[in-house]
């Protein structure tokens, strides 16, 4: 995808500032001393495009009257690099499509780092780029943070916690609850990449050809989505994947969600590496998709909007909601028969974001 | 302090709504799936007083057109329980103290958790009360949030991350760039005790009378003293303390500060244990104290409605705000002498917040 990010080599990153007598991370750059102050002004400021105004301990920024969306996740994915991404990019566009799953456009992103004392900042470093063009990508900027620093054994080299709060136009009304009978079902693209890239890295496993994550931020996508048509109610399947989503979307608005398996996109990697490991591609965390529920009018021209956008190239409808079973979702397999599709009880893949 | 919560035994504790079939954390609980939703809605919905409107990726919040605040904060204080609180309470008063240095009142506030596998539910279980309890008493909710579980010896039981979004009110304007030269310093109440009551548990350490953490919320505070006066600049001394706050707020208004030392109101628990463990009381982290820059006509006002309040019970006046020797913290001392106040490189205690 033109969107994502090369894979990322930090053997070959150097910091484009030095921090004082130190590649790696001590306890005293979580300290609030004068390493704390290094840190920040040498590697986050510049990777997270300048300060403005002077540094305090919170962001002001103005907003119109109307409704902000506010949402939160951390992330523990390992490996820190995989293909198409880390980490670092990962944090920034997980939270921005949060926000889009409000209709809302991201105003401002925070990035709270814990950081085992050790970490080379050849590795760090990156991650920080990563956030920081990530953001530009998305066309919010990373206003406040924090880092903590942990002993060594006390953390896994790197988490990364990032809250977003964004602006939902007027007129946007995106909730579960408005999503009727008949709707439409849409899902952005080819599902099951990011949680198959990460696995193919994470195991050693070669799948034939190499699955690249999907990992994009989707405000553009949904805000075209939201132009071109009614959209009711959208989800980004991350962890737990398509099942998680449509399911807690039925749960939530009372209705059933009938799926046709045969026309969600899988890619044949994915299927072949979901087979070998006895996996469910539709439990598979995606990063960069989108299911969108749509008024049954508008599902054609949601549909090509997001075709005119580079990350919803794949996109297509892959089923719609009805009366029936509320709460439940139904698969229709190839041959006419259907299955409930429930979620695991716990998860597949520990550590995929 | 009457705000504080009493300290909490976790050996106490039972889930309200017990979770199916274990009395610790698992991976699964971190995986999006059944075990995720149970913890949330046997756990964290009822800790965080109910949910309104169905369950989504991002809280949306109606505002006014003006200011929004926005910061984060990540915890990794060790031990989880403290005298005068625990992480949980520590988390929200943190990040509400830190939108008070905007002089914003809190709107929301998201909660991220990184949990180690085997973590049990007595201690999960009380964090996540006192941060429901912490909130209330700040006039704020959890409104968004995230769980992620990481493997064994992966993490040191339990990261909160909080952040946090607040409401500038219309007028108000506090910043370091308002600091004029015979601006009065004011801290609202003795310092030290937060870290030295970390340090007294995890060290084991008995210093006579029993210290007793100043976590407290300090939004009504600051809403107060900006009624009283023009406060020109607000500073939360958490990590590096009063003189990391001091020493920050001169840099960024390119001013001198003289601390009167003989003023600064160190209880003396504190001050014996200082002087034990050869530490700077100044650089001793507090969680419920705030340093007000203000205009010298306004400073009695502002002291008065600091000591209207419990929170605010030892407000006094330590310094002032000098044209001469700019981004330089000076200390007279009690025998007239002066000394350079400067930061540590690194800190003196990690894991203290």
């Amino acid at each position: 995808m033109s969107e994502s990010p090369a894979t990322i080599d930090p053997e070959s990153w150097s910091c484009p500032m030095p921090l004082r007598d130190t590649e790696r991370i001590v306890l005293g750059h979580g300290g609030g001393g004068i390493l704390s102050e290094e840190l920040i002004e040498n590697l986050f400021v510049p990777a997270f495009g300048g300060r403005h105004g002077p540094a305090r301990d919170s962001a002001v920024l103005p907003v119109d009257g109307g409704r902000i969306a506010f949402t939160t996740d951390s992330y523990v994915v390992q490996p820190l690099f995989f293909p198409g991404g880390c980490i670092g990019d990962l944090a920034v566009n997980g939270t921005v499509n949060d926000l889009a799953c409000s209709g809302a456009m991201p105003l401002a992103l925070s990035a709270g780092f814990i950081l085992e004392e050790g970490l080379e900042l050849s590795v760090l470093g990156p991650v920080v780029e990563a956030m920081g063009a990530a953001a530009r990508r998305a066309g919010v900027r990373v206003e406040t943070g924090d880092t903590k620093v942990v002993g060594r054994g006390s953390a896994d080299q790197l988490f990364v916690n990032t809250a977003g709060v964004g602006v939902v136009p007027a007129g946007v009304d995106v909730s579960p609850e408005r999503i009727r009978p008949d709707d439409v079902v849409i899902v952005s693209g080819p599902i099951g990449e990011h949680g198959v890239a990460i696995l193919s890295v994470r195991e050693g496993i070669d799948f034939g050809s190499p699955v690249v994550s999907d990992s994009a931020a989707l405000c553009y996508l949904v805000r075209d989505a939201l132009a071109a048509g009614d959209v009711h109610a959208l989800r980004d399947p991350t962890r737990g994947g398509v099942v998680a989503a449509t399911t807690e979307l039925a749960a939530a608005a009372g209705v059933g969600i009938e799926l046709d398996e045969s026309r969600i996109p899988v890619p044949e990697a994915v299927a072949s590496a979901c087979g070998f490991l006895g996996l469910d591609p539709l439990q598979i965390a995606n990063e960069g998709k989108m299911i969108a529920v749509v008024g049954a009018d508008d599902a054609d021209a949601v549909v090509a909007a997001m075709h005119a956008r580079p990350e919803g190239q794949g996109a297509t409808v892959i089923g719609r909601v009805v009366a029936a079973h509320p709460g439940m979702v139904v698969g229709r397999t190839a041959f006419g028969t259907t299955r409930v599709i429930e979620r695991d009880l716990g998860e597949q893949l520990p550590r995929i974001c």
